[in-house]
C-alpha cells in the first residue's frame, strides 16, 4: 500500500488523502475489492464505501462484483480505474525518437504517436511543435468526456526537482530550458519533466520487472547506457542529478577508447557497436544489425556465439561491480542489454557470480525490462498522474473550472 | 538545524522534541547563542529561555556569555554542553583492534583504552570480557556525577536495523550474534551496534571532513578496502546490508587475484599490500613499512615515487567510477589511503579527472578523512547518545530510576 504524509489534521485534509489512497492503489494495482481496501488501510467498510461512492460519482472509478475475477465465496465489490475518465500524455523525448502516449487511468497505454522517426530532435522549437502537435492528435481521438490531467516528459538529461527546469541535456545540446513551462503554456496543461533513467527505474519498479523490489539497478540503453538506480524505492541522483553514469564503469583498462575520454567503459565494451565489433559487422549497423548478430546466436552459429560471449563477459563485469556498490534486490537488463541476456545469459550470470562476492551475489535478482521501449513513457505518464492521486476531487474541480 | 518527526501532538511532545533538537543543536556544534536557536527552531525567546533552563537545570547544558567567542556587538547568551553531564561509551571491533573510549556531551574522546594491540578478536567470549573490563576502566576514570547514558559498537559487519543483531561478521567469523543485547547486559545500559563503515561516513558527515555534505563516499580500510556511502545523509545499505562494497570494484582485469576471488579489485590494487609490493617490500609489511614507503615518496626517492603513482592511478580510477555512479558532494579518502593520497595528490586528481565525466567531476571534493582512526568512535558514540538526544530529560530521569 502506498503510505502518505498526513500533511494538516482537518477532516478534509484526511478524506483528500484517502481517497487519493484509494485511487492511487486501484490505479497501481487494476483492481482491488473494498476488502483489501479496508484491510490495507485501516478504515471500516462504511468508510471505505463512502469513499468508494465519491470516486465513482466523480467517474473515476467502478465497482464490479468481484466474481468477475472468479473468486470463490462470498461475493465482494471490487473497485476498478475507468480509463477513459481521465488521462495523460507521456512524451518519450531521446536523441533520435519522440513517443507521445495517451495512457488512462490504470496505466494502460491507449494511443500512441510517434514523430517522424529517427530524426534528430536537438531543434528545440520543431521538437516542441512536433510535441504539441502528437498531443493535439492524441486528444482529439480521446473519447468524449475524457479528461485530460496533465502531461509527463521524459527527458534525456538532468532536470532540477523544484520546478522542473531541464538542466542540461549534453546529447541534444540543451542547458537550463524551461521546457515543461513551455509545453505546459502551448498545451495549457499542467506539465512534469523528469529524467528518462530515473523514469525508467521507477517504471519498472510501480509496474515493471522491480514491482515489489525498492533497491533497483536498470542498466538500459541504446547508443549510450545508462543506469537507473533506486536506493529505498527512490531515484539516486546524488549531488547534481548525474548519478547513475554506470556506463562509464570501466572493465576493460586494455579497452577501446569511449566518448567520454576513458578507455573499456561499459559502454563501449558492451554496447550495441561492440558486438557488431566484436561479430565483425560495420559498428554502425544500429538495431538492426544488432538482432540479426543476436538471432545467429540464438540459432547456434559459434562466431556469432563468441562474439557475444565476450561481449555478455563485460556486461557481467559491470554488473558485478553494481551488485557489490548497491546490494540491490534486483539488476533488470533494458533495451538492447536485455536482447544481449536473453541470448547469453548462462555467461552473463557466471561472470557476475565470478565478480561480486557471494553475500549480495546470493540476494540479487537478473532479469530482462518487462516495459521494453515503453518504460519511459509509463515513468512519465505516472508523474503526470501524480497530482490527481494525491487529491482526486480537488484536480477534477480545478479542470472543470 | 536537526528536525524530528513529531509523533503526537500533546504538549509534552512538543516540549520533548524542542529539547531533543536544542540538546543535538549545542552537542552537534559545540555552543549555540540563544538567538540562533531562536531563529533557527522558530520559537520566540521566551520559550527558547524556559527550554535552556530546563537543560540547564538537568545538568546537561551551560549558559556563558557570547563574548567569550569574541563577537561584536550586544552580548547575548550562548549555550555549550557539560562534557561531564553525561557520557558515553564507544566501542571500535575491528579484526585486530578493540579501542574503547568515554565520549562526553558535545562529542569530545574524553578517555581511551586500547585492548592488546593486533590481537585477533575473533573469539566472541574474550572480546566481549575484553570490552566490558574496558568499559569498566573507563567509567571508574570518569568523574562523579557523569553520568554514562549508553554503549555504541561499531562493527565489521552486516547489522539488522530493527534490533541491533550482528548478521554476519565474514572477518570475525561471526554469524547472527546478538552482540549488543549480550554487552548491554554485562554492562546494564542501552546498547547499539551499526557497521564500522557506515558509521565512518556518518562520523565524517557529523563532525569531520563532509559536513554540510549530504552524498558522501568515503573510502577507507587497512585490510580490506571498504566504502562507507551516504544518499541524501543516510547511509547506503541495500538490500542486505551489503552494499559500499567498493573494494572490489574491478580497476584492472589483468591485475592480481583478489581474496574475493575475482582479479584486480581496488583493494588489490590500491591497497597498502599493493603499494608494498610495488615498492618492493614483503607484502604483509603492514602499516609501519608503508608509511616507511611514503615517507620516501615524501621525501622524493624516484623509486618510491613511481610505485605510489602506479598505486595511485588505480585509487584514482576507482574514485572515478565512485564518481560517475554517485555524483557525491564529496569523496574522503581514509586510512591508509588518505596517506598515499596526501603525497600523491596530482597523481590521483588526474585519474579521477580521466576516469569521470565532466559533469560530476565539477561538483566533487576529494579530501582526506578528518577523524582519522577515531571515525569508527565518533561514529558509535553518536548511536550512543541518540536516545538522549531524542528525550533528553525522560533519558535522565529514566537513568535515575
Amino acid at each position: 500500500m502506498t503510505r502518505r504524509r498526513i500533511r494538516g489534521s482537518t477532516q478534509d485534509d484526511v478524506r483528500r488523502h484517502n481517497l487519493g489512497t484509494i485511487l492511487t492503489e486501484v490505479h497501481r494495482h487494476g483492481c482491488r475489492s473494498r476488502a483489501e481496501l479496508t484491510a490495507e488501510m485501516g478504515l471500516n467498510r462504511s468508510t471505505i464505501g463512502d469513499l468508494v461512492a465519491e470516486l465513482v460519482e466523480a467517474g473515476l472509478v467502478l465497482e464490479r462484483s468481484a466474481s468477475a475475477r472468479g473468486r470463490a465465496g462470498r461475493p465482494s465489490l471490487e473497485v476498478v480505474p475507468c480509463p477513459d475518465a481521465a488521462y495523460v500524455l507521456a512524451v518519450d523525448l531521446g536523441v533520435r525518437h519522440l513517443v507521445v502516449a495517451r495512457v488512462g487511468l490504470g496505466g494502460d497505454v491507449l494511443d500512441r504517436v510517434e514523430a517522424e522517426p529517427g530524426r534528430d530532435w536537438s531543434e528545440l522549437d520543431a521538437t516542441v511543435d512536433a510535441i504539441v502537435e502528437a498531443c493535439r492528435r492524441l486528444r482529439v481521438g480521446a473519447p468524449d468526456g475524457a479528461r485530460c490531467v496533465g502531461v509527463g516528459l521524459s527527458v534525456p538529461g538532468v532536470v532540477r526537482q523544484e520546478d522542473g527546469l531541464l538542466r542540461f541535456a549534453p546529447n541534444l545540446g540543451w542547458i537550463d530550458l524551461p521546457l515543461g513551462a513551455r509545453l505546459g503554456e502551448r498545451l495549457d496543461l499542467p506539465a512534469f519533466l523528469a529524467n528518462d533513467a530515473d523514469l525508467g527505474a521507477l517504471a519498472e519498479h510501480w509496474r515493471g520487472a522491480a514491482v515489489g523490489y525498492d533497491h533497483v539497478v536498470v542498466i538500459s540503453g541504446e547508443i549510450g547506457i545508462g543506469g537507473g538506480i533506486l536506493v529505498g524505492g527512490r531515484p539516486l541522483r546524488g549531488r547534481g542529478g548525474y548519478a547513475g553514469e554506470i556506463g562509464h564503469l570501466r572493465v576493460n583498462p586494455d579497452g577501446r577508447l569511449c566518448r567520454c575520454g576513458s578507455v573499456g567503459c561499459l559502454e563501449t565494451e558492451a554496447g550495441v557497436e561492440a558486438l557488431l565489433g566484436a561479430a565483425g559487422r560495420p559498428v554502425d549497423g544500429g538495431l538492426r544489425a544488432y538482432r540479426e548478430v543476436l538471432a545467429r546466436v540464438a540459432a547456434g552459429e559459434p562466431k556469432a556465439a563468441e562474439a557475444a560471449a565476450g561481449v555478455a563477459r563485460w556486461l557481467g563485469a559491470g554488473v558485478g561491480m553494481l551488485v557489490n556498490t548497491f546490494n540491490p534486490d534486483i539488476v533488470v537488463l533494458g533495451g538492447p542489454l536485455g536482447e544481449l541476456f536473453a541470448v547469453t545469459e548462462d555467461v552473463v550470470r557466471r561472470t557476475v557470480a565470478r565478480s561480486s562476492l557471494v553475500a549480495p551475489h546470493e540476494q540479487v535478482r537478473l532479469a530482462v525490462s518487462a516495459l521494453g521501449t515503453d518504460a519511459q513513457v509509463i515513468g512519465a505518464a505516472e508523474l503526470a498522474f501524480a497530482p490527481l492521486l494525491e487529491d482526486p476531487i480537488g484536480v477534477l474541480t480545478s479542470l472543470a473550472a
